[in-house]
């Protein structure tokens, strides 16, 4: 702690905070003359910060600061503070990208790891809460699409040189605590013995098991698991599931930003729109059986992917004579060739996708860090319906992502609760479990 | 050039060497002595730099040096002096896995783009003239496995830390004008219409046309380009032809190297022993007809492979209790299931192998830069005839090479002179070829 606040750190309070803001202009102008007025409350519900809302009669800002440890451990789980150097530069990276829909940065501290942002005032909530809640929102696909398209097409070889990429590329290589932890949450310690590890049990005791067994699943989770680490195609945001989109929507929280396979980031946003649809069972009562709410979910998934589709090639071909490296206009020289090209390069982003996708779905079952969508169900035998009917979709994507070969497929398979011809819902699971758990 | 010399550098000529080793003791003590005995000879016949052997009566060493432009081109061409860098950097990095068959460093200045190493003394020669000698090297597949089983596998995620492998991916993401130059040279102009490009003309006319115009071909060479940039698997050298290995075998002139697809330097290997296979015809003679060293090649690229792939799962066993990412003991918990893990990973390394031997091969045939095994052959009809033969191969291997299960299929395919169903030799080729010309 000493060499920190020999480094300029201290961790703020709100108390602080205050003089903190006073003393730097770049905020204090965010919140008009009027700082006398400052309220502050801290609002940090994700895992790894603080973040605090500051309100003034004159205006309001965001402010994040990271502490050197994870949060929701506490400091027996060290990280590095630096993240927050990542999520400045990939906020103001992907900002210039997508001004849209990514937070304006209005100030960025290094030495004291904090962040100030625009504030994103009421009604906008996270969307994963507008999912439990069953709000539909009719512009999301689209600009979440377009989100995508915009930040992975712009950070890619398609569209940049190689001096450039490489660029990028050495600076968030520096990110590599932040991956690693993924690496580990992801795709390592769902498929082995970690004291990380939960799931509701007794219920799925059995599942969990038969996860850490399953020889065909733990080869395909391992080659993503190097393309997670090897492949450096775009600029990604690393951890872009519905807890880090604020509905207008805004992209917030790019911590884990660094250059991987854009599949790591489309899947998580598909991945994570399949976990909300499996969790509206247990959302489902008297007054709403969901059903009308599950049909807008695997619309908007449908739909996000096919206007990423579209984007993304409507980006590719509107600079096709650009500076990209990777297809150059006077090999791709015939409009027949490009498209080829383009499905090809497309179909391998899908595939790519599904797995990553499912490999996140996966971990919300079974490893450490779960997803509000299912654990707001209270009832705990029919969390784990929705628990196991999740899993075992997420298995037979992962395992049989190759074979598809548009979202509309999966849509078809995801409402015949059937997924690669693997049954993803089956009542008579649950009695298996309680008779393995009175074993 | 005035900035240049203030940062230190000047090029140096056999009078300015003589001073330069003379004040720098790395160098002069390996020459004994007898300084004054010094005889200095520049035998620099690679594309790139200045290369002088210093011998004295006590001693000898090699001096490379980096001038800022491609050599064989002219300073037309700019190129960075900090290539010395990074080949200094993998030869010490290589060297440290590999000592047998990588040239111990001296001296490295980088100021001057200069490294001192050590002399390989006659009668040991570059590996490409002994195979267009036809001399039999009976150890060559043994050592060159070695080589690269050794420098591929500690350098990659099997064997190390995700931190280690940022580390590393990030320093060598700097050697990227080099890189770009491998982008241009072997996976772009043979691809397009480029003043770079040359043939055997006007006999191989039609044949570099059809490579231009073969969709197929250029979305496999995109896709293989795309992995070269995105895919840091292992510090590669990045240009293993045989002429960057002096038999004994020594591995010389990284200075290509970078964190990418090990199936790059293996498929370099691969494919200009393939290369050398389809020169013999045109060195057969009435002494010689070459049938029985034609085999000894094939052979011999069966056991490069073989053995690679042995030597390389023998140190993945070795090692797999250890602190590599990729393959955790925990999951990968049974022999079997690693076994699967293993076989599913070399089957990649192979079909890559042979896509990037295969487009290797091509650019040596419509592309800027030629190889001696079939530029020594005089008769421009036999040259030609060698070259359509190789050019049919790799257009062949890089269509078809996910077919491939074993090197021993790629064996037989090339002894009877077709590969994946076309035919490499035809004498009829070139008569058509005459026609075309005339038109």
């Amino acid at each position: 702690m000493a060499a920190e606040a020999e480094q300029g750190f201290c961790p703020l309070d709100e108390a602080s905070l205050v003089a903190y803001i006073k003393a730097t202009p770049a905020l204090a102008s965010r919140l008009g003359g009027a700082l006398d007025s400052i309220t502050i409350r801290e609002v940090g519900d994700g895992n790894l910060n603080f973040v605090y809302i500051v309100l003034s009669d004159a205006g309001a800002i965001v402010i994040k600061q990271a502490l050197p440890y994870v949060r929701c451990v506490g400091d027996s789980w060290p990280m590095t503070r630096e993240r927050a150097y990542f999520e400045a530069s990939a906020l103001r990276e992907h900002g210039r990208l997508c001004p849209d829909h990514v937070p304006e940065v209005y100030h960025f501290d290094r030495a004291m790891s904090l962040i100030g942002m625009r504030y994103i005032e009421p009604p906008h909530i996270i969307l994963r809460k507008g999912l439990i809640a069953g709000v539909e929102y009719p512009h999301l696909a689209e600009h979440m699409s377009d989100y995508m398209a915009k930040t992975l097409f712009f950070t890619s070889m398609i569209y940049n040189t190689t001096t450039d990429h490489k660029k990028g590329v050495a600076q968030y290589c520096a990110n590599v605590e932040m991956c690693r932890l993924t690496e580990q949450v992801v795709f390592s310690d769902p498929y082995r013995v970690s004291k990380f590890n939960r799931w509701t049990s007794p219920h799925l005791d059995k599942d969990a098991e038969a996860v850490r067994e399953d020889d065909e699943l733990k080869l395909e989770a391992a080659e993503l698991k190097a393309m997670f680490i090897e492949r450096a195609q775009a600029l990604i945001h690393g951890d872009l599931h519905t807890g880090s989109i604020m509905i207008l929507p805004k992209v917030i929280d790019p911590e884990f930003a660094f250059y991987g396979p854009m599949g790591f980031d489309i899947g998580a946003f598909l991945g994570n729109l399949i976990l909300a649809y499996f969790a509206q069972n247990g959302h489902a009562d008297q007054a709403n059986d969901r059903k009308a709410y599950k049909k807008w979910i695997l619309k908007t998934i449908e739909e996000s992917w096919n206007l990423f589709y579209n984007k993304f090639v409507e980006l590719w071909n509107k600079h096709k004579e650009g500076n990209g490296e990777a297809y150059l206009p006077d090999i791709f020289n015939k409009s027949d060739l490009l498209s080829l090209a383009q499905k090809k390069y497309m179909i391998n982003i899908f595939h790519d996708s599904l797995g990553f996708g499912a490999a996140k779905m996966i971990r919300r079952i079974v490893g450490i860090a779960h997803v509000e969508d299912l654990e707001s169900i209270r009832d705990a035998n029919k969390r784990a319906l929705c628990e196991r009917a999740t899993l075992n979709c997420a298995k037979a994507i992962l395992k049989g992502r190759r074979q598809y070969e548009n979202i509309e497929q999966l849509s078809i398979e995801l409402t015949e609760n059937t997924i690669r011809g693997i049954a993803t819902q089956s009542l008579f699971c649950f009695t298996h479990s309680k008779e393995n758990a009175k074993r």
